[in-house]
């Protein structure tokens, strides 16, 4: 899969050669591509269609992380210079839309119209829950709004990863949707994960700062929790009547979410949504398979980075 | 086709959706998805994938001006505003990534995988192309770059718009061959005929300033024939030697062309290929469809805007 990857960075012009090369070999934990290739060979998928899918997940993946850091203006990824910190905006947008087109061709290579349908309509998912975070004002400690905004944003995207090598394996429907469900929960509580991370990592571990998404008004769950728990606090106030915190109630909510127990309740709710995960597999009797499937589960909690 | 492409913009975040209608009916010419559906008519390709095809070209072409015109800056195209005048560059560029999902979704709505295949190529080919020109720098005359030029950025798609057609009727390979050469000699002259235009029409026809690609360090044909024609003069050694004209040497060159014959020797050129293209289609008995097909080659070299 590797291989394929760098494959789709040859023979194009040097400068976008190079910078897809640092971009497809910068640290990614390629835990998408793992979960398609894990999934497939529990429900024994032929395996070079199940590299390829991999493949073009892991691209898909890649464009809107290129998009993303571009809209965002995130200079850092994985403590690396994102490529818009160093190429103009247009270079960084068609070097995403080159990418977009590579995992679109890597999907139809797998031969399965359903997998290219499926593909695409994941990626208007994804676009349009960006589209709908950026034309939000203010802040919004809504439960369901926060739940809805990571399945677009990360959920649905492993729910695919996890589909698609179902349906490669030809299997049945029933066990097309436990598969689809598996891939959902492990989607949810990576990016509860993530969320949790953005509090407790630093700017040298994830490469950006402490409480980096409040302070670009956007909610996450251990900010949901805090405000749940502590409703008459000034900031929870300010933040259930949609004014997003300034300087000064930054620090305090950074703090009061360290020292409550807001981070350790999304901990524990991500650790149910992987609990669920695993009990879609359970039924399955390859061993190796589902072991490496279940660890994989469990990394996303225990992950640091 | 119209049905189909308006229903693309339903049913995602309300700005989203005024955005996209407003993009994609806002005076498109529809020239690509015009030829899929006469050649897919000449042929007895099946009615309703080709309309799908037809509308996933037109989508596809959209998203590539919406991410072109946020990367030149421009602020007007076809006299309205662009999407990047009004909303910020995170919104276009997820504009442009939004319509590549639905033309995705719609090739694949063809059911034909080989199509699916074609469409990602051609969008590499085009983003590729697009790089390139990005990371050029200086003046280039080199008539072989310009021609390889404008293959990447337009007659690559009418060529697979021609394609598609031809693939979606089921027709032999011989037959393939000669609709795809007709769509790329119709592609080739288009976009010759567009940098002929962009030097005889105005900023109140073309909503651009008379020279804007060489302006913009783009030589095209007309320039290429001017510098050909005219080795001696200063602003062609300067171009010969990749230097790009400053403003003085610029109202001297937009003048030399407007009162040369170079305007005129780009025109025949774009016959050129015109009378190419019709000799592919020429041995069809459907006279309809076939005069349908003369009268579009004819319409590019004849059109104004």
């Amino acid at each position: 899969m590797e291989g394929l990857i760098l494959a789709q960075s040859r023979g194009h012009h040097p400068d976008l050669t190079n910078a897809l090369r640092l971009l497809l070999h910068s640290g990614g934990k390629r835990i998408r591509p793992g979960m398609v290739i894990l999934i497939g060979r529990l429900l024994r998928a032929p395996s070079n269609r199940l590299i390829t899918m991999a493949a073009a997940i892991e691209l898909l993946h890649t464009a809107t992380l290129v998009h993303d850091d571009l809209i965002d203006g995130s200079l850092l990824r994985r403590g690396m210079p994102t490529l818009n910190s160093k190429w103009s905006a247009g270079a960084t947008v068609l070097a995403g839309d080159f990418l977009f087109a590579k995992a679109a061709k890597l999907a139809a290579d797998t031969e399965s119209i359903e997998i290219v349908k499926l593909f695409a309509n994941t990626l208007t998912t994804i676009v349009n829950g960006e589209i709908t975070q950026l034309f939000s004002h203010g802040c919004n400690p809504d439960r369901e709004e926060y739940l809805k905004r990571i399945y677009a944003k990360t959920a649905s995207l492993f729910e695919t990863a996890a589909l698609s090598a179902a349906i490669l394996s030809g299997t049945n429907e029933e066990i097309q949707i436990s598969i689809k469900q598996f891939g959902f929960e492990i989607g949810m509580a990576f990016q509860i994960m993530d969320d949790v991370l953005d509090f407790t990592s630093d700017t040298s571990t994830i490469g950006k700062p402490v409480g980096n998404d409040i302070r670009q008004g956007i909610v996450t769950l251990p900010v949901i929790n805090f405000i749940e728990q502590h409703p008459e606090e000034p900031v929870s106030k300010k933040i259930n009547a949609g004014i997003c915190p300034d300087e000064k109630d930054l620090q305090n909510l950074i703090n009061g979410i360290q020292q409550s127990d807001s981070i350790s309740k999304a901990v524990k709710e991500a650790e149910e949504y992987i609990s669920r995960s695993i009990t879609f597999i359970s039924s399955f009797n390859n061993c190796d398979e589902k072991d490496s499937l279940v660890s994989l589960a469990n990394y996303i909690i225990q992950r640091k980075v």
